[in-house]
């Protein structure tokens, strides 16, 4: 987190690969503060699905003519070379390739839960829970008999870890748990989470879609059982989610969409079938996504991960000073620390959140207003929306500097 | 099918939209010839996708600011835009993005089967449905009780109709049905399939994958329940799919996948559901791919549907008489005519599918070789497997001819 770090990420250069950066919207330039819910494309992530398309478009499944190959061989190694930017070893084999973060939780609830939850079986989730991941174990426990329990968050917005250890039993079967809070910006101590969950025979379910397009991440440090994310937050494409999962788990799991490409034998009787990733993978798959995945993790690497979560924590630390200066602004979440990941959920005192988003958007200051997908964690803090500012690597403390500034002028509408 | 008709068809301009046709190998032109398993991608959509991730990329779901307020109008439009493409006059209430079709058919099966299938229903397929719904259709029928039986092809591998007034009874739940077979070519009498299923009270969900890129199709006419089909195979991009259902069915339906964007209210005990397709889209959904699939949509229907098909059924019957004049040639599927479809599935005496698929690539002409997706298809046709050569808008004569003495090479070689 050091300005030295800082100064070497060099933002105005990697702004170049942002050309919507460089939009204007009514004469004011864009200050794009919304990438918790989705970054920004990078321009050699674009290029290579445009490369993709334009010179060796095909389905995969190991088709017999060139142009098959040279798709089938690209898609499979995106699993390869994505499974290994978060530590899987297992590269493909652990590496599952979904249209989105919320399908590979659905997956693993339906293709792991739907077998292996009963009556008196339950599944821990924490309060920070993301909708994906709430609503999804919520119906599947209901279907087969099992419960829901919620592990608390403290009046810091950290997870209440005393409450954890209580939630989590012998009759604990899964704990589902963020990586990083969408809201808060709390980084959970997921390693202590998994290690928990374990010594209870547990498995563990991690949601990532807050952490791997920010920080370093290893599923295998983390020793987690499931770990989900998306390529469109991590300046990805859209139509392209991900799933790790430990190689014996997802050998023993059935798939549960069924199609072509996952099969070994099919008569009008029944089907067995193919190996893992792609008996999870039924139809055509994303294969452009995949390769712009593979891009933007190459990408990524080449600037390296351990700056871009330096350059984000800066930014958000810079921007929680600026607010809590304010006095009428109430912040949620951690203070900055190594916890509290690069974004900001706040509210203004006089002023409802979806209004401040509005005149935000009159300065050209893009920010989230809403529910921001996690209604019950809203419920808990007492507000029906917050205002998030979420920062990425191409953005700058001149925005921050915006987004107070606009701020302001909501202030003063409203005063 | 008139010649005047493809001549209209301005082949050698069209090529020029897809950049891949330059492409050589070995110093051989490429000859694509492996549509039925994916099209290629026309510029227009390549550059409607990389002008959404460098001008508007963002967020849907009506975020505040500028760029989402984009995102999601164009997100939602492309709903209306196909919708409208294959006569469903519902708009975005009746069409409903998925990953590919295989999606699709799980959706239906997942959220409409699961619920209304018992024990004594009967789902009725055809001997030539692709796994996608064969598989599909199997788990969720022994999962529920139900039953699965199967409309038995003639000679000419068409429907046995009369088989099929037998098959489908007052214990049938749900027909599904291919609208054109993806390995004999048949264009099968969906519309009258539909009927027969509705005097029963049966519903009935027709694949359309192989038929919506090239035929005009009107989902109202059809009257089907449900209609299917993807964006790669119709010069569209990869990682999209789209099911058609009557809004009134939808709206009854329950989703069978949970996330963001498609909740009404959630608290940690329950949750409700927001309105059709929303609620069957959780999570950030193929906002890219959404662009891409209304520029490929408006790219087809500016070259006119009736001419694509004209186009394709000509080269198609040029192919058959090629074909079937060489002797030791048997070709899968209906003799030239109104139903029968742009592809032509064959197996040469003396050469194994595989083999001839790689002989002709040396020769750089791309064809499919195997099963098709279609396994217990070729059980009935007593062939493990066959070769494919499906055409589409930019094939020519000429490709057919290099078809053609592709196969001769490989005869020669085997001799």
């Amino acid at each position: 987190m050091s300005q030295q770090n800082l100064e070497s990420l060099d933002v105005e250069r990697l702004r170049e690969d942002f050309p919507i950066l460089e939009r204007e919207l009514d004469g004011k330039p864009l200050v794009y503060l919304d990438n918790a819910a989705t970054t920004q494309t990078a321009d050699p992530v674009v290029d290579a699905m445009s490369d993709y398309y334009r010179r060796y478009n095909a389905n995969v499944h190991r088709g017999i003519h060139h142009l098959s190959q040279e798709a089938s061989i690209a898609y499979e190694e995106a699993h390869d070379r994505v499974a290994e930017f978060v530590g899987a070893s297992g590269g493909r084999e652990e590496m599952i390739f979904t249209k989105n973060t919320t399908e590979s939780e659905n997956l693993v609830a339906y293709a792991w839960g739907m077998r292996e939850l009963g009556p008196g079986d339950e599944v821990v989730l924490t309060e920070m829970e993301h909708h994906a991941s709430l609503v999804t174990w919520q119906q599947i426990a209901e279907r087969t008999g099992a419960d829901c329990t919620y592990i608390q968050i403290d009046e810091t917005g950290r997870l209440d870890m005393d409450h954890a250890r209580e939630c989590i039993t012998d009759d604990t079967a899964m704990v589902s748990a963020v990586h990083v809070s969408n809201t808060l910006g709390t980084v959970n101590p997921v390693s202590e989470l998994v290690d928990i969950a374990h010594d209870h025979d547990a498995l563990a379910f991690i949601d990532g879609a807050q952490a791997v397009p920010n920080r370093p991440v290893d599923v295998e440090a983390i020793d987690a059982d499931f770990y989900a994310f998306s390529g469109h937050k991590m300046a990805g494409p859209t139509g392209i989610g991900c799933l790790y999962g430990k190689a014996h788990l997802l050998e023993e799991m059935e798939p549960y969409l069924y199609g072509g490409g996952m099969i070994r034998k099919v008569t009008f009787e029944e089907s067995t079938w193919g190996d893992v990733p792609w008996k999870f993978e039924p139809g055509t798959p994303p294969i452009a996504e995949a390769v712009g995945l593979h891009a933007a993790v190459d990408y990524l690497e080449e600037i390296g991960m351990d700056r871009i979560r330096d350059h984000e924590e800066e930014l958000a630390e810079y921007a929680y000073e600026r607010l809590a200066a304010e006095g009428d602004i109430e912040i949620y979440g951690p203070e900055p620390g190594p916890d509290r990941s690069g974004l900001v959920g706040f509210n203004l005192e006089s002023v409802h959140a979806h209004d401040l988003a509005s005149i935000m958007n009159d300065h050209a200051v893009a920010i989230r207003a809403g529910d921001h997908c996690t209604q019950p964690l809203h419920d808990r803090l007492g507000v029906a929306a917050s205002a998030r500012a979420s920062f990425y690597l191409y953005n700058t403390r001149e925005e921050v500097d915006a987004l107070v500034d606009a701020i302001d002028s909501a202030r003063q509408l409203f005063a």
